[in-house]
């Protein structure tokens, strides 16, 4: 079974959770709890997230900043984190490593309230919960609100960021979400980050809304180092937002300056993502690419 | 450096902890947030924590009830969690596994509301966060609150977990911990569970409290495949509750029957914990034995 189906086994096992603290469950980027707080897990492994010998430093800003990213695709403001480690047999640099996971913690303001430590013998796995709360009047932006008729935006630039290790430099973004929830309130109708590839993510919104994020390949900003826009939407790993609203949105966040650029339409049609290019439109729900 | 080393040296780091969400931060069994939240991550490693080919759905029971434990410590009630699995490359029940896991977090009431899955070239390692909710009179207990003249209890028996395989059956004691808060009130005064051996678990709330816990072998209550009282306090993963408080102290939880039974005192004295033993004292703050 693949990943991605998997975690729709498991969010469709939890559809009829028990009333209680749970006000959104599995399937979007956070769990919802009472009062609008946000949680989220997420692992980063050695072999598979970052290479063996990669830089400390950045391994543990990759392992924060993730977790903290599915606060911002929410909108929300993380509060505290959770540090959890499974460290390769004869791992020396165990102390470092929290040090340098605490202090990226505490840059991305979730200054770590507990952990957890074990050995392995295997690759190391890291373990992030983040737990922060939801824009206070706009509450918590889902995957499933985008309607026809919505523009779809991101902010930042995309493409390139495995090949050129900008993967390890993950910066959340956290103050643009906000910045969205402040200015577009409940014209912000959906929103996600980044990771898997702008295609398959896109798509994702599309199938939580049952309608089809339209994207045009002209308008799609990317890194100067992306290579092609094909290439670029299925490389994943930008940790930038794609939204969509209605109505006029600014072209760059007022306190941070980061670009936010329209890059399509959402349409009615078969839910998912697809791409125009050159003249043609292409289903991007996959990182494969099928033709329609 | 050792693990409990390590653990110490982070919590030290956290004691500057900006004031926010954070009530407790990290060095108890669960961090406390704003409002009497309870919070705590827990890791299962393949290898270290269950072995290789053991039932899928004794791994899932230890798994969740090993961090619902943590919440029982504190005498709070679990209300929802969240599984993440780096899954060794090749496993191919995660499905089933992942269907445990939800099926026990719901039986030790706190359903799965989240999760993330990953592979691994390695062992398998499962990462459990649990958040909860502290007794609402009492408040959560802490591993700090243990006063010289407390009696010494604890829940259950005592020994022989490891060999006999009792430790993947984890029943959390959060009806027991729930029920303590309720009839003791203020005067249950610390609390933790016995996951690294009753001795060294004594030790961590003597000198979270400043005081010594002299426990009295021949009233500890022993599982009769438990071995010599030395063994029994050393071998761990008994997953009960030892808790200190002034008063009297009923016999059994009169919610569940488990046994309640006062197997020392609190004391002034070197912080930490020790055994009466054949008219001897030994200290029992290690899984090794230091006589004084």
């Amino acid at each position: 079974m693949r990943e991605s189906d998997l975690l729709q086994h498991i969010y469709r096992r939890s559809e009829d959770l028990p009333e209680g603290a749970i006000v959104l469950g599995p399937g979007d980027d956070c769990a919802v709890l009472e009062g609008g707080q946000l949680v989220t897990v997420d692992q980063l492994v050695e072999g598979r997230h970052y290479e063996t010998g990669a830089s400390l430093d950045l391994i543990a800003r990759k392992a924060v900043g993730r977790a903290v990213s599915d606060i911002a695709a929410m909108g929300g403001t993380p509060a505290c984190g959770f540090a959890s480690a499974a460290l390769r047999s004869g791992f020396d640099s165990a102390d470092e490593l929290f040090d340098l996971m605490s202090r990226w913690a505490r840059e991305f303001g979730c200054p770590l309230a507990g952990g957890d430590i074990s050995s392995v013998d295997g690759p190391t796995v890291l373990g992030l919960t983040i737990v922060g709360r939801a824009h206070v009047s706009r509450g918590p932006v889902l995957r499933s609100g985008a309607h026809a008729g919505d523009g779809v935006y991101v902010t930042g630039r995309i493409g390139g960021a495995v090949r050129s290790g900008r993967h390890l430099e993950v910066t959340p973004r956290v103050a643009e979400g906000a910045w969205l929830c402040e200015t577009l309130g409940e014209r912000l109708h959906s929103m996600i980050d980044l990771s898997d590839g702008l295609g398959r993510d896109a798509s994702r919104v599309g199938v939580a809304s049952g309608v089809l994020l339209e994207l045009d390949s002209s308008l799609i900003p990317l890194h100067e180092d992306a290579g092609d826009v094909r290439a670029a939407i299925a490389e994943g790993e930008d940790y930038e937002l794609l939204f969509t609203a209605s109505g006029s949105v600014e072209h760059a966040c007022s306190q941070t300056g980061t670009p936010v650029t329209r890059i399509g339409s959402v349409v009615e049609g078969e839910p998912g993502s697809a791409l125009r290019l050159d003249g043609e439109t292409i289903r991007t729900d996959d990182a494969g690419w099928d033709h329609e």
